[in-house]
């Protein structure tokens, strides 16, 4: 089994994977965009992308890539985030390096302890770890794991300005993944027509059929400002009938739908 | 007229100051939150921040920041969008720097013209220019404007993967604006309860009284995973007894509602 996810090692992203296969082999890509198209060629069995921090909300970039790859979402994983300040005792700190939505989520403590510091944003938080590493005066925002990993002091432990702060992972694959009992189901559509209540009649065929919305979430559809598509995550699979029923109908009052698959919900994995 | 704008000069934010009122006095703040901070405090007039890019979607930092000070919408500036790459001609490009969202609108033409750069992140497009101009085998994705300032030469024009892009920016103040003729309004609401159909029944209210949506967006709640605010865009003004009758039912339908303000569209200023 093998497992693509954003690199280098040490990243959230890689410990999401081994959260859904702790045996996998995993194979690191510089780019969200490169593990989807890892995937979608067959070249790997899985990827796993971030797509939702529970601070920072959607990440723009998985979604927009969901809508242009030929690919499945097969399943869920969230994992806790714990942003420690990595670095070297007793330097001062100038710099401090992290990936933006990491250097976001600090940034309120990060102003009150250094507020002369300098935030600098990276590609991933192992990255600043690994440049941290490195350089004088600099530290990173990242996991524990990389701090064992590149050689750095945990200065502090959870500095993210709030404490509950967790990641959503999609995992990607070819085929759509079966019933598996407590099942969510995420379709992207585009509304082509712009009179009032359109979104409203849509949301109808989910409310009339008691089928609970887990989320929504506009994205600009980059043909027009103020123009978007919707990503609808709720609850069941698509085979159950009267999803089914709900999907076909949204269909016919959409110009596109994209069906991106079902999949096990994180929640119902944590309470096996 | 004093109106604070996120720095340093010459930044996309300037741009959409100088369009809002040519003739005013602007300030430059370090971060976003430092132009709503001055504008609560009532040390600007206004304050004119970037909400939402044509291809790259919301700033998240924006809609949160609209939550936590207490500062109303009163206008909107829509700008177009042109990255450069800047640089010196006949230098081997080996870094370029952005703002994120900037790198990420540029990304498939830099990974095509420039696939062993490492595209890295600054805090603004003027910032990037400010640093190329004084680093080697180092370009920046800026506004045109910013290559005069900081003495670089333009060696691509437009170079967004989309050529479609635009910014629109908020105007906040500390004061309602009065109607204007052709206004939208924007709200902000917490839907307590967590069943099928709520949200679907609040945008009922609108439907029902055929008043138009022209955004809706989620954002954490940052409570929990799983848990959203929705950021709303309406037309007419919160003065219309329509509008009024649909803000007052949403509120009792609603935890949490919050009135941001009503003001003249962007595009009802293009008519003038």
């Amino acid at each position: 089994m093998k497992i693509g996810v954003l690199g280098p090692e040490g990243t959230f992203s890689e410990k999401a994977a081994r959260k859904w296969n702790s045996r996998a082999e995993i194979r690191y890509f510089e780019d969200i965009s490169d593990v989807l198209e890892a995937a979608q060629k067959g070249e790997i069995d899985s990827g796993i992308v971030p797509v939702e921090n529970s601070i920072e909300g959607s990440i723009g970039m998985t979604l927009d890539y969901l809508l242009e790859y030929d690919v499945k979402v097969t399943g869920e994983v969230v994992i806790p985030v714990k942003h420690c300040l990595l670095g070297r005792r007793g330097e001062d700190i100038r710099v401090i390096l992290s990936h933006p939505q990491a250097l976001a989520q600090c940034r309120k403590h990060l102003k009150s302890m250094f507020p002369g510091a300098e935030l600098r944003a990276v590609e991933s938080t192992a990255r600043a770890a690994e440049m941290a590493a490195k350089a004088r005066n600099t530290a990173a925002i990242a996991s524990e794991e990389s701090a064992r990993r590149y050689g750095l002091t945990v200065l502090e432990h959870s500095i993210a300005d709030m404490k509950e702060n967790f990641t959503r992972f999609l995992v990607i694959g070819k085929q759509f993944a079966p019933p598996g009992g407590s099942d969510k189901t995420s379709i992207i559509v585009y509304l082509d027509e712009n009179r009032p209540g359109a979104l409203y009649d849509l949301l109808g065929e989910f409310a009339r059929r008691s089928i609970d919305l887990t989320k929504i979430e506009s994205r600009p559809s980059k043909k027009a400002l103020g123009d978007y598509l919707f990503y609808i995550d709720f609850k069941g699979h698509f085979s159950d009938p009267l999803v089914r029923e709900a999907i076909e109908n949204v269909k016919q009052k959409t110009g596109m739908l994209k069906l991106l698959g079902s999949f096990r919900t994180a929640d119902s994995q944590m309470d096996v």
